[in-house]
């Protein structure tokens, strides 16, 4: 399920509360366009993925936490891969890493943004010098190229 | 309905109006999306919320006045507040209020833009102080907190 | 059919490649919107369009050469201009042009970019010159006013 | 002169109202870019380009209708193509039209905006129509391709 | 001090945490503008504000953590409101307010994010609700109109 | 040397032999910006990087094969990585890597994207499978971690 509301007239620092509450009620992702709307004015599309049965409560959220008057939603379909977690050992230790398998075989895995930030925070080296350390170390476990 | 089409190839200066062409004619909001098209192009996408009923209308305003060959629509449902209009009066006389209700509750109410707009071109007032003060006017009248 | 995926987290230089694939696998439209993501990351949101009977081999080239784990899909409906082609003598040289029929009726003709721009490429004139000077042609062959 | 300010928390229904104060008080252009700023905030930088003696009355206005609490300014050259109008008898009736030079050689000539407009306005032709013909005038008024 | 660089090849998962470093070693400001690069890519123009003296600073992050071989800087002088703070007294508690001054006339004052937002997630109140009346109280306190 | 210039009222098609001709003529960036123009114009915001050589050419051939009828240009400072660049054998042939290096460390090296596009196009695998691998082969080349 897809609900989107254009946003003209509304303070932008509500957005980092409103993401924090879709997010903590079922949304599945939350994203925000820029669109530019009548009478000059630079708009914001807000557009919230969700499981039907969280459309409810999600659309309250959206009524009550911006100044909406109407939300359209519409289904759509997600084709997703089949994917499962591993713990991978690098030089800076466990990280968590995604994999994604299309017709049962693997066919991407990727650190957990928030596990390689963690270690970046640690050490003074760069997060793209730790995550091309990380990916080297998945790559070398689940890829033979 | 929403109506939506791609626009690659057309002098920007004609969208305003065709703004004034499609609310003239029924759309309900129409926006522009800044998008990356094949080529190297800047491109535009135009999107026209609409009921179904004026959908042919506005589709052939979009084929006369733009440089498209194909149009996308499809249908989405909308969930709209409850809605009715009062005038408050306020420091800088009367001006309309969109209140919007969930589930019977007022839960919004804002100035129409117009109206503070017409104060400030009339005043030498900021136009974010008269909001303000026309908020402060609704607050008082129709919230307690 | 539409297809759409928002990223996040893959390096911009692989865009061009995976609008050459997508195009040469059956596409009829591939563009990209700038959208804002979770995290303070800006985002990517990728739109295909596409016949029905082309959305799995189009699907799986996403998958394969994007960092996404999943796909949005519906189904819109497309009102189509009826068009042809014509050949049309300029000072220029013969260049290839559209035309666009609604209810039968001749209302839009534009050159194709390719031979335009074949033709800037070979004489000092700039390419909006030449543009012009190909679109009087084709105005004073296909339209009266 | 540049005067640029980023505004992340103001009522996007006011920029309207801004373009016109700036405009009616010396701006030569005022444009708006979407960004993306610190939490998640959708913003929008406002740019005004202006003759140095009037930046100090417009960055009060911008102080006064915005909510921001600072300007950056620097200064630019500008080169600027010498330019003249003439007014051009088409199909339409009389059409001002804006003529630019490169070293003394007339290199561009576009109708202006709002007379185009007005045509489009008083007849069923299409904007583009009337633009093209217009265009066709000029073209062949002005240029000898 | 401006230092801007374009980047068309990183991940955009890594710029969180650029925000965070850069904020956390002197930034004034740090945005983001999405841009359209060479070859199709959907690229990210990164701009940061600071004062001279933390110029080097902030490049070296700048190089160290994201991909760009080039930072480009310029000199622009900026004019800001005098300001100062204050604890203002709401119906949910003590908020700071941060109070601008235009040639000693104090011509805004708007609440503290951090603040409100806090309140928000302590209530069941929305942020809007909140930050009206945070409004009303400022008003009512600052300002005669 | 900046150039820019704003764009609200060409074809965007002409934008990719824009690129063509100001690569060709000695800029060292181009990009553009999406932008709102005065009376809801989806503008664009060109801007041109070069040497001060350079300038007068690449206005030249902007004030022809644009709209525009004016430039702005100012000074920018630029700091840049030493730079060199060496082959790399990997698992799909010799490969270009471009190395940065700030106060004689080497900090950053990445490959071609022309090399690991040709790569691509002439495996099955995907474009970033070929880029991880390439990686792979830099870094235990020229880094230690």
């Amino acid at each position: 399920m897809i609900l989107e509301t254009n946003i003209d007239d509304m303070n932008p620092e509500f957005y980092q509360y409103l993401f924090e509450k879709l997010f903590g009620n079922g949304a599945l992702d939350v994203f925000l366009t820029p669109i530019i709307m009548k009478k000059q004015r630079p708009g914001t599309l807000i557009t919230v993925i969700c499981e039907k049965e969280n459309a409810n409560k999600l659309k309250e959220i959206i009524f009550k936490e911006t100044s909406t008057f109407g939300i359209r939603y519409y289904e759509v379909l997600r084709h997703k891969l089949d994917r499962d977690f591993s713990i991978v050992e690098t030089t800076y230790g466990k990280i968590r890493v995604k994999k994604g398998y299309l017709d049962g075989k693997l066919i991407k895995a990727y650190p957990e943004y928030e596990d390689v930030k963690a270690v970046a925070e640690k050490t003074s080296n760069s997060i793209s010098d730790i995550y091309r350390n990380v990916m080297r170390h998945i790559d070398l476990l689940f890829f033979k190229d």
